[in-house]
């Protein structure tokens, strides 16, 4: 699956030029003549309006309406996470899956929230204007007061219902505003069992062929009862046909196609390299903790499922990034706009060399990287409960400020997200977060040195071990009242988390000042530069390219279109589709190629020779997952859950000739859900064409 | 510690141009002149002899005898295998140390062999006789054939006592015969606590300021005796002081300082990345599975302490390798060779393009990295079950054959070597080796995929973890009487071998036909081009340099010259030595920062004043652990033990503004033994000077 763990980067925007397919486009600006020409389709505003409100994004995955009454389909590993916060001991829903025949069995996933994308309205010259003429930190903050601003004027008095954000595309070329209706209330409807979607597991994910029922389906609730919408996308029963155009319609998170060199180097050598050497040591940890009871299996399993996907990215990217040829063709693009500029002596006036200030930036970056790694993301305390005393006491904080003085994340706009994470009803395990913690505390003392004054003042004379249970075994942050009567204590938040005599909160309380230090150095010394100077290389990129180009992706809704194709690999041709014949000939019975008895049982009703999984050329990357896959007359032909090995540097390119999206096929979900889950009432509900 | 995994890399020779104190220098070449020039020192050859004689190989660290009667020095780390081999669930004794203060009372190390270089022989053209006129595998298999007649002319009738090998330096422009005598009987004196010279662990492993007390003390046996020797190093009981003269002689095992600019690109992108993406997965791993209990913490202790040394070495090299500069300066290197050849046409014509025919082998080294990786070097196998049933039915197949013929591995001269690794009484744990087999099996589905016919033949039907299980639990091969029945059925080796029914013995016999096929394509296809093409390299620098230049270490005695000296780090001067003082200062009591209760106990009667570690300018790598560091008069000042963390960049130049020696002062030395462990009976038996 492509679901993947973004990345603490600013930055980005414009493609390279043209590859066929190639871009993630804004609903606002679709390369009409490019479909007119390739497909002699015509995007007309009714198909453009309807896909849009068809879509809904979870926060994380992409997702559509299907039905009339709000039935949502996305991806399962995308509502994994709930899944596993609704199962306990007792009933374990991942292994188990779900399937509610009647309204009242819907279950509420506690953190899911959906929205749908109503209307974008170009805000450029609001926010040029409130930081006409400053740099820096002023420019900084003025920023983000205007943007916070916007956001809550947007939002108004329905907050509950409405959620705005300005969106930075083009990096500072153009700002946009989103407005969304929020679906707060998601219940789950369907999910397979965990065996069907995570078919071929680890192995096979980010690999093809493959044969993955990674569906889900949803229901948005308004007011207790199922949401009525007007615009959903039918099922396509016989799907797509090998050669025709395919959509996707969903929010890709980020990529870093217009990085510069420098850029690309800092990412590859320290940040995904460092993403490395964490991940895989946490997933050998992870691995054999899961050995010690079913429980304890249980517990880590969603952790170590995303930890794993996170790692194939990482080093699908760290691979491309290594490659010869991505940073040699790199190079190239960056002498070719240089080239451009110096042959404009107004345009060079303008812009100056900001490559060799970015570069600059860089040797900051890589020398402050453990640092602000450890200390302001938090690494150094991988728990729960360091996350949920951070928020409390940095809330508390930034809370008593004007909206547009606050830490950007602490904005009134964003604040319903804040709280739907802070009371989350999910489960916490305490000693699987000692576990963690331990494991961070080893790590950050690794990273810093002993000798660091941080790392002193964490361990002092413990061990992490004895640091760790300290912490867990003291803690009340584990009862969600406790949270609520801390984040609630308006009239004077600080002094009832100052006085506070939970661990954690002492804990960030005495570390926060480094934090927000480092924090800030990173800010006005790198991300700041690199900003400021991306946007300078944009303007001079608009001159050379011209504006028919696409913004990096920045998880917000996109369009991308493409064809079902197979490709060559080694010399030899894959093809397109999978069907379910090919699922039980893949079938050894050992985990993860074990099929659930549901499907054995089934085998004799099942068309084995219906297509199962399948290929595109669209470009998407994390963040699509569970993305609609629709025909020119938007209806669902598939549902987008992963790439194959070489859509990992579609971070830094695009490559139509092996870059591939996987689907399930809009039939391999019909049959499953009529011949293996039998699931009548929903096939009845669900219009397919 | 220093140790270090030996990487599989051929290749390499001559030093870039002299910087202060470069060099791992053979001991019939030193740097006489840079001496006289340098330090007003003469090596005169009764100097030179006797610190030859003097210095102990223990296979994979350095030692020195330190006494007539065959006392050795050497670290701590070097014989941790020993101390965990000879422990059981009863007697810990890595944990608990071990001071034999009667003969009887010493103990044997079951695997471990010392061994001292006699002589050095010149046979550059006898090798060149024999491989006159020969390209490809034809060259290969005759250089095989005339060492393998070399060695065994060397060692002649007396298997038991002498040991000899063919050196290849300066990348074959210079092939050398060295003769050692073997001492099969090693036995503990004493070691002190884990506690001591591992105290600061991992995270001040590579760092400094520390305070180890990485030391241990053996003794060479012969016909059940002690070993009386004339040649050997008396301590120095004041050390060096801060500036003075200090010369390391020992082993370094593989430096890389002369690889072009592609090969260093293959070994940062695939080898090292690589190697961390295992090891690190691994260190989760082992480090939870230590957490299961007193007994499996104990297991799999030296395997983690291992692992994480070699993580730290390969971390090391590869920020060394993606630092700007290091390449930078290679690449310019490269090309003023390239210059200077292309100024000279007769060279030219000799020499042609080797960057170019390396590079082109280096397409070959990553597209079969994965396989070669999995396959041949046996990772998928992570068992030692699997490198004893390599060994037999390796051996019966090459034994079979005339000795030039062979493997190498297999040639008559390295048979005692591959004899007591595989007879070695060390105990194997069953379920260990489940744990880690599973989990290699596990990884070699990901490097290959699933679909890969090696895959699909070692898991068929089944999971890893059942794979695991069953030929673990059906195997024999943990009674060393059933591995030398195997091994010694001399009549019919083959027949015996094909018979067994032992799942690992079946498991090589099924797959050791892809093995040797992929071993073969790399060596042809990759490392008999880069040796080829090195060599012209190597004969182009000559001509450049000069011949006054040291080869790239190969793991035999070297020499190397430095002095007593701190650095600079980060603007902040590092101090030469600690002491005492500073150790008690540094406890916690909190592991790793605590001090052995010998220690606490001892406190009131050290001298916490006296020096402990100290750093010096001198140019070692993984290998030289162990080594004795002398003074003018051949006595020793200190013992080697690590680096600092600028060392690991050591592997591909040195940069002696940063580089720096780790060692135990001599005087830190004695007044452990004295004042902590009360061994008199070794003091009194140890010429102190």
């Amino acid at each position: 699956m492509n679901h993947r763990v973004m990345l603490l980067i600013g930055v980005l925007l414009v493609p390279t030029i043209g590859f066929a397919n190639e871009g993630m486009w804004t609903f606002d600006n679709l390369p009409r003549e490019q479909l007119k020409t390739k497909y002699d389709f015509t995007a007309d505003k009714a198909w453009v309006d309807n896909v849009m409100r068809s879509s809904v994004s979870t926060g994380g995955c992409s997702a559509s309406f299907i039905s009339p009454e709000g039935l949502v389909l996305t991806n399962h590993h995308c509502v994994a996470g709930c899944l596993q916060q609704i199962s306990s001991a007792q009933k374990n829903y991942l292994i188990d899956g779900l399937l509610a025949r009647k309204r009242e069995d819907e279950m509420k996933c506690p953190t899911t929230e959906l929205s749908r994308l109503e209307e974008i309205k170009d805000v450029t010259a609001v926010v040029n204007a409130a930081t006409k003429g400053l740099t820096g930190e002023a420019y900084k903050n003025a920023q983000n007061a205007v943007k916070a601003k916007l956001d809550s004027d947007c939002v108004g008095e329905n907050k509950a219902m409405v959620r705005c954000s300005v969106v930075t595309l083009y990096q500072g070329g153009q700002y946009h505003l989103y407005r969304y209706h929020r679906y707060s209330d998601a219940r789950l409807v369907w999910a397979p069992e965990d065996a069907a979607p995570n078919f071929g597991g680890d192995p096979d994910n980010f690999n093809y062929p493959r044969f993955g029922l990674d569906a889900a389906i949803l229901r948005a609730y308004e007011n207790g009862k199922p949401a009525i919408v007007t615009n959903y996308f039918p099922f396509s029963k016989d799907g797509a046909k090998a050669g025709e155009l395919v959509f996707t319609s969903g929010s890709p998170g980020r990529t870093n196609r217009l990085l510069t060199v420098a850029q690309l180097e800092t990412l590859r050598d320290v940040r995904l390299l460092n993403t490395l050497r964490r991940g895989a040591e946490l997933r050998g940890l992870l691995t054999q903790y899961r050995k010690l009871g079913t429980e304890q299996a249980r517990i880590a399993g969603n952790d170590l499922f995303f930890l794993e996907n996170g790692i194939k990215v990482t080093n699908g990217e760290l691979d491309a990034l290594l490659a010869p040829d991505l940073l040699k063709r790199k190079r190239a693009e960056e002498e070719s706009l240089k080239k451009f500029i110096a042959g404009n002596p107004a345009l060079k006036k303008e812009i100056g060399d900001p490559w060799e200030a970015i570069a600059r930036a860089q040797v900051v970056a890589r020398e402050i990287a453990a640092e602000y790694d450890a200390v302001e993301t938090g690494r150094a305390f991988q728990t729960r409960y360091y996350a949920i005393a951070r928020t409390l006491v940095r809330g508390a904080t930034e809370r008593s400020k004007a909206d547009g003085l606050r830490l950007p994340e602490f904005s009134n706009s964003r604040l319903p997200v804040v709280e739907r994470q802070l009371f989350s009803p999910a489960p916490i395990y305490p000693e699987f977060e000692k576990v963690k913690l331990e494991w961070s505390l080893t790590k950050v003392r690794e990273w810093l040195g002993t000798d660091d004054p941080f790392v002193v003042q964490v361990l002092g004379k413990e061990s992490p071990a004895q640091v760790a249970a300290r912490l867990v075994d003291g803690t009340k942050l584990g009862d969600i009242a406790v949270r609520k009567a801390l984040w609630q204590a308006k009239q004077d938040d600080r002094a009832v988390i100052d006085k506070s005599d939970d661990p954690f909160i002492q804990l960030v309380l005495a570390t926060d000042a480094r934090a927000r230090a480092i924090r800030k150095r990173f800010e006005n010394e790198v991300s700041a530069v690199e900003q400021k100077n991306a946007e300078l290389i944009a303007k001079a990129r608009f001159a050379q390219l011209g504006t028919k180009v696409y913004p990096d992706a920045t998880g917000t809704l996109r369009l991308s279109f493409g064809d079902v194709q197979g490709w060559t690999e080694r010399g030899k041709p894959v093809a397109p589709f999978t069907d379910f014949g090919g699922a039980f000939k893949r079938h050894t019975g050992a985990e993860p190629y074990a099929l659930p008895a549901s499907w054995l049982a089934a085998k004799g009703k099942i068309n084995l020779g219906q297509s199962y999984n399948f290929v595109t050329t669209n470009d998407i990357i994390g963040g699509n997952s569970g993305s609609p896959m629709i025909n020119r007359k938007a209806e669902i032909v598939g549902l987008a859950f992963d790439g194959n090995v070489h859509s990992h540097g579609g971070a830094f390119w695009f490559d139509s000739t092996v870059n591939r999206t996987i689907g399930v096929t809009s039939g391999g979900i019909l049959e499953s859900l009529k011949n293996i889950y039998g699931a009548t009432e929903l096939l009845a509900e669900i219009p397919v064409r």
